[in-house]
């Protein structure tokens, strides 16, 4: 059998980091990205060898711009099997129609709605459910990161309730529009905030409750948890447990913030100097009066890119273990 | 009676808020600030007409600098009959035994340890027991901050357990040193950490955890706030409660981030644009699952600046009622 050929529809923050992720992997090829604007990120795609596609009407401007197209959208959706949809939030669901009237299977990002595609996807907590599937969401960059571990405490202890309180890098590392540059946003103010609950799309029936803040900084997003437990257990054993998980990556305390955090990322050799595992600080793990709490550093632009690749495999019936396309991800992204 | 003459140690960030709050009361004045050093904080007390001591063999160069000077700290003490111990954390502790020998009542800052004063103050909660005291601690900001609304939600509904998450400034806006510029420092990484637990040094019987990080922005603490309370209640009725107590503020949706805060203490007039109230976004306030939520934004450099006078006032007996005095300084300050 041929590799499965994948689209990556938005070449942003997300889309170029999943197509350098699936040309890694031995069982998928990229057959193209798209590009509406011919800035200096189409140029490196084409540097990459990445055949780039644009929107009907923009070839001219590529021209001009002296960056070579490989044909439009259409055509790329038309030779791919799949279309990993990375548009931003909102962009992705106007591009339903165009994928099922191709035929091609999609994946959205955390960006749109649930009901965009009817199931939600993480690598660890439902798998096997996305074996096949012809639509998946993978979720946003904090839900996943908040699902990768209540997902590993619920099957260990079971979750009788969980707090979170989630603080928001202000915009990513790339970009100099956005702000707060001094500030302290709360986002949504009126509470609780729906970033927590998102956890239901993947386990329904976790008790969930979150707020969140915005914050002066663009590095990763920051989970301050509180977790009750239905089983006793202590720190060590909660440990132990996160040891054994394979995107739960657990830190020290001379790792003093998110910029000791990305500085070890840069240091591991990741692509980009990305962290896409969950960056937990060991002795933040705590049990005080029966709950568990807990500090974890979530990198934004890229604990999803491994999840994209998974959510691939299975819905293209590539492997039917969920445990063995994770570590086969892991291993050839160099994680 | 003559006016209580107050001696302010330490003259920065807490100290010279406390001294022009302090000149605006009726009942108490100023006999003089502490320098260390020269600088142009020295040169603006001369200019507010505060008579300025230093320490024993710094005359020199306040006279080189051109800094009037009116005697030694020394010689201040002597001439107070409170003094207002606003040194930098750790350094009021050296200081006790001035004071004893001097026969001056103090007052330190919440940098210091409960243990320092043997009694810790916040003028809703505890004002009468400070009533003639001769040694207090006025808590720190983020306690204090919690105090007040902790106080008020116990009178009404009783606390059950209070999980409070703090998101601290990296430092005063006045400063130009330190960090982060760009990061979420989990601070401590061991949790929980001792600042809500702190309220208990008013309030010895509140169940109280916390964990805290420190942020990229200068202008203003912000609290996440989750109670569980005895008795039932609704969101409305928490506004009510919130409403009618002498130091909370009700913020609105409109107030986007800790910015908007610091823009309206400024366009109302305050001295320095501080917020010396607690920012509560009204919107904020919820009821999920018989839990409260809500966000408060606290002002580090000046909602003590009220406690302290009130403390002044308990504990040189100017008045038995704490209400009295909470209505004064607040009046006497424009709140």
């Amino acid at each position: 059998m041929g590799k499965v050929k994948v689209a990556i529809n938005g070449y942003g923050t997300i889309g170029k980091r999943v197509a350098d992720a699936v040309a890694l992997q031995d069982d998928m090829e990229i057959v193209g990205i798209s590009k509406t604007r011919p800035n200096f990120e189409a140029n490196v795609a084409v540097g990459k060898g990445y055949a780039v596609y644009v929107p009907e009407g923009n070839e001219d401007s590529f021209k001009k711009a002296g960056v070579p197209i490989a044909g439009t959208i259409q055509q790329m959706i038309d030779a791919a099997d799949i279309v990993v949809d990375c548009t931003p939030g909102g962009v992705g669901e106007q591009n339903k129609h165009i994928y099922e009237k191709a035929g091609v299977k999609a994946i959205w990002q955390g960006g749109e709605e649930h009901e965009l595609a009817g199931f939600s996807f993480n690598s660890e907590a439902n798998y096997s459910d996305a074996y096949g599937k012809d639509f998946a969401r993978v979720v946003s960059c904090n839900t996943t990161g908040l699902t990768r571990v209540i997902y590993a405490l619920d099957q260990a202890y079971g979750i009788k309730k969980a707090r979170i309180v989630l603080m928001r890098r202000a915009t990513d590392p790339g970009d100099s529009k956005k702000g707060p540059i001094n500030a302290i946003v709360p986002s949504p103010i009126k509470l609780p905030s729906h970033h927590g609950p998102d956890v239901n799309s993947i386990m329904p029936h976790i008790k969930i409750t979150s707020t969140a803040v915005k914050l002066s900084t663009t590095l990763m997003h920051m989970h301050s948890i509180n977790i009750e437990l239905k089983k006793k257990c202590t720190a060590e054993e909660v440990v132990k447990l996160f040891e054994g998980r394979p995107r739960l990556m657990l830190i020290g305390s001379d790792v003093l913030s998110t910029a000791e955090v990305m500085e070890l990322g840069k240091d591991l050799g990741h692509s980009r100097g990305d962290m896409q595992k969950n960056c937990i600080w060991k002795d933040s793990i705590s049990i005080d009066d029966g709950e568990l709490y807990m500090f974890q550093a979530i990198h934004q632009e890229s604990d999803v890119i491994p999840e994209n690749v998974d959510c691939i495999r299975a819905m293209m019936k590539l492997e039917k273990d969920g445990a063995k396309s994770i570590e086969k991800t892991n291993r050839l992204m160099g994680l």
